[in-house]
């Protein structure tokens, strides 16, 4: 491609990306001087962005350290956080603590794969039947098609969705310490072509929306995508009401009529107070995707009396992170993995579990402030 | 409370960041030197953040300039996108600017208003009864409890959702050019004690789950929260041939086969490409709250073909923005609002119309390269 | 229309059905000797079935008396259940003599109207706005119109939901004792027909599915169809253990974990046990339509301890019922009608309490089965 | 049990079944002579209701005949159809004409099996998974329990759900010709005892909602229950035309703003335009359980233009049906069991297809009728 000037600057090096900010500033009239601030290599976010100008500067804060007894996530995690909004961190924190006091939380991973699901257009249900049962005596040349196009990846599963000359093959893949949903596509297009050449299906999209990537989807709620993490916590009677000033009784009353059934009558994805914020906190300091908070958000929470003592845990379906790729390889980004030990391999079931424990602790925070009465309270004094 | 040293340091100077991250650095023993690079005053981000030890830089660039033809949002714009993915940028780049060529989009907003839902505890139907002809006989005067606890917010309408011992009320707000989730809150817990002191009903939680913050809920879908917006463009024939080397048709049954259908197959909320990718690139470059990508991934993508045209349309019922508070506070992320001209008053349907022509640039762009099938190389050329 | 012989045939009287009944044994080499045996005059069913050949003959049963106080139902009702289903009969029967020996069960209706929402296609969000206001300054000609088409009904509400080239209009009526779904699809084609005259928009459905009739929809959760109506029972701890052989905290965790977060983790509509049992069972016997089973199974039970006791609630969003028209003429489903009071008028909403207090005992019924493990065994004995 | 008279007698004979009636009579003041007239053996219908009193009497009546080109359903078939709308059967008879001038339609099973899912009580997450590690090490020996519970059923499947304390287990069983239900809840509750016992985790509910049995839940959607099927027709112009007095692209045009769009923003599960009408005519007509047309419901209904011709298909993730048990017994059900050749062994299969294919029709008669604008006409020219 030619490069060109101003606006139309193609470049990736810091005169680049000076000059295309000049441009962006004498275009809209606006001083970028703070986003002309970044201090990383122009050059090595070339696979990250296009047309930069410069940084958007989040504040980082942490939460912890929490004790974590995951199956990956073993010891004490001073966990990163890059938000605006006030609060959260501290919130964070404070659920931390308690899950300290109470002896960490245990967290497991119980399904981990990538998925894309391509939508061919077929003749109709005959069709369909032929498509599937070919992919079905294919599975090992599919295999290798997949083996072909990355070096960390393995086709691990194949669903059908036959729907009249609709026909949605729903693929997982095993994707190593990557997110993997770009390796995910490149593969599945591989495995595609072969389809489409042996059957005569044409794959109309890649992504037929049965994946599903960064949209709300039950199903990803029930069949997974990324890692599936659960997440507990036992606290006790006695630091529920010392350092919660709540009480056991009244954290799974607002549980279960916030997030249970209040969730129901809304019609929501998910039962919790505000996975999300954690979700977008973690994410963004580490160099992951933000959409796939979407995802994420469609955590369930549940809290119960256990001899009067608080049990909690958070049920994640999808929470879609990796260690290596992406904007991990960013400067800031990269040093917040390092403040988890999630930096290089076989990192990214230890990062799925640092995040869903984060979740936990803002859970509880949250859950009990209202239990207590004093969410209100934080929010006017540290907040807006 | 008492300032303490090391992880326990509370403070907001710079040096009290400075002495935090070498703690967190002693404690983790990873280097934080790029996160140390921030550049904004430590103390305007007290309200942002607890516990900060220095900033995320996320990558910086923008798409545009596109063509907007809104009530609020008037003329050229280039927009400003944090992200990390690549290839991301430039699709909406190239989606604006097939946009611009057919003479720019369309938006308009439909609906306004930010909602809380606290959720009561009352002892049963009869008593739910009550305290709903209660609210309903003291509008005028829950009005004045709410204008009490701010000047910018206003009460706009009440809907009753009882459920046995439980009683939802949804609270709708105007609340100006904040986004206005704090500003609900704060007012609804005014209301919400004189509620309780008449009524004797009890608030469990001034969040009961039918507002609904930040989770996939129907009834954001349904009812709107923050702006319901919808844009649309009419690309002519000739320019989806040339410049999207696609097909009307294919762009059609593309948005059919995958968005419509495939949505529908696996129970997602909304039907689009990727509506979220845009949303929070936008939303963290303008000091949004990303975490509110979530309803806002809640998009209806439609197309179709008039008189070989394409018409392209997305129906957009939560876009939770403001341009005041919150993080738009923030050097870098003051100055992308600047880019857009969304600085100061009267601004946020000015943004929220912006955000929706993001999402329907980027949403014609990956449809169209699905349907000219070229999503795949994409990927490979610009992303990793 | 001519009248023809055979399958053909289309006549009405009781040789016009024999006749029929004959050409489908002949056809089919079926003898249809039972379904010959029906007690009513064929004649009277005309607005009911074409093609008429019989009668299917459902064994009808009872629950009951049931003490209900209700604002419409007062007093002890035998409730009619039609059904092939074991158990179901005696279960609801166990239900309600335990809600009678707790002194009966309240019921209220919170909404009512029944609603019909056409698509219009539009030339865009320009002319999505111009209807909206048409629509808006001419209400009391939409009026007007209404009263043209029905005696019985009356325009309530209108809600507006417009995408791109397609505008939804979600019209509510109150519809007396009719269950109303004819009578409001009448009024709407003809209001629609005002609509297009006026605005140029062209009707592509009466029924744009935002309706949304006899489909799982979230519209009906939120916004109500037909009745909404809540139930409860307050069951002394005592009577829990006696009666029911189960204790209020079992039947509190089964309703949690089955009905709250069983519910949420398959994001299923509504949260109870078997609520389209008792629904179809009573909608059968008195001549409702059984399709509308599917928007009332999206029904929540809640149940919780209150001092000990139990507290049982259901909330039904959309109770489609009605006591005149449709199937409530013929022979014995008005008879049935006639075991509860509810023949003639004014009495719809007295059998929308009867219907949410028999799902309220069908739903205390199975779960205090299910706490006390004794399900299956009933099954054994009762069913196949 | 002693037997007891009046309305407390619990005896089956016609004796019996007079003696109730009566008392029903005497406690209501209502007549009940319409429903006296039955003609099945009281008897018989002893697995099938308790205190009955009499039978409802639906009118029964047919469409057809309609080519059916299935794996099961092979020829013309007239479908038995009970209800009391005016004008459904005439709209089924319509499309199957319709379908028949087309050359019939296709139909296939792609998924069979009855569903169960228990919840368990656990400690927590390392419970969860050492319950889980112990079904996947026993899994013949689970089967072998199921087996000696019935002769026609087979373990077939087992998906686990580890939420906290909570584990949802969903059994999947096929279950010959029955429908399966009570099959896979003695064969699950037997397997249940045999995990309690070697892993201490106790069972809650034998269903946890997960299975989900007559609720309108997304795992059924994704992941079937009963059989999945789906049907198609290819209807050639000229027949659109003549037949249906619409058009190919006014019909797929109707089919995307209502049932793709409309349902999509009615947060909907499935999209169609009326498949609960026909699932409960035929469920009621040949003795299947009339509150599974909740799940059936849920069905897809999908459009598109094939160089002119009509293609329209629906997937139905979920038809639960059975040939044998239930009320499939009674002589009038029986008999219209005959009438579609449906009795006896083997059949099930070929009733879901026969089910399906009496969904396509009624649904292409719909929406081509709405297409074509006279749905308000038919209505009220056929029924109220």
């Amino acid at each position: 491609m030619e490069e060109k000037r101003g606006l139309k600057n193609r470049g990736y090096s810091h005169a680049d990306v000076d000059e295309r900010r000049r441009a962006v500033e004498e275009f809209t009239g606006a001083s970028l001087e703070s986003v002309s601030k970044y201090c990383f290599d122009s050059e090595k976010a070339s696979k990250n962005i296009e047309n930069m100008i410069g940084a958007t500067q989040v504040p980082l804060g942490f939460a912890g350290p929490v004790t974590i007894k995951g199956d990956h996530a073993k010891g004490e995690f001073i966990v990163p956080l890059a938000t605006t909004e006030g609060a959260l961190t501290a919130s964070i924190g404070r659920g931390m603590s308690v899950i300290n006091e109470s002896g960490g939380a245990r967290v497991k991973i119980f399904l981990d794969g990538m998925t894309r699901a391509p939508v061919f257009r077929t003749d109709g249900l005959d069709h369909c039947e032929r498509v599937m049962e070919w992919i079905g005596a294919n599975m090992p040349r599919l295999s290798s098609v997949v083996d072909a196009t990355t070096n960390h990846g393995r086709l691990a599963s194949v669903e059908s969705y036959p729907a009249g000359r609709n026909l949605f093959i729903r693929f997982t893949y095993e994707t190593g310490d990557a997110m993997g949903m770009n390796m995910a596509t490149i593969a599945t297009e591989a495995v595609c072509k072969e389809i489409e050449a042996a059957t005569g299906a044409v794959m109309v999209s890649v992504s037929g929306n049965m994946c599903s990537d960064k949209k709300p989807a039950a199903i990803n709620m029930i069949r997974g995508r990324g890692k599936t993490v659960v997440a507990e916590a036992l606290i006790p009677k006695e630091i529920v009401e010392r350092r919660l000033r709540a009480t056991t009784a009244s954290i799974v009353e607002t549980n279960t009529r916030k997030n249970l059934i209040g969730s129901s009558l809304s019609v929501t994805l998910g039962a919790n107070a505000h996975a999300a914020n954690m979700l977008a906190a973690v994410y963004i300091a580490t160099g992951q995707d933000p959409a796939q908070v979407v995802s994420g958000s469609m955590t369930t929470t549940m809290c119960e009396d256990v001899g009067g003592d608080l049990y909690i845990s958070v049920r994640m379906p999808s929470v879609e992170v990796g260690t290596v790729g992406g904007g991990t390889r960013l400067p800031s980004q990269s040093e917040a993995l390092g403040m988890i030990g999630c930096l290089g391999d076989e990192k990214a079931k230890k990062l799925a579990e640092i995040v869903a424990v984060t979740v936990l602790a803002g859970e509880l925070s949250t859950i009990s402030a209202q239990a207590a009465g004093h969410l209100g309270k934080a929010h006017m004094e540290l907040g807006r």
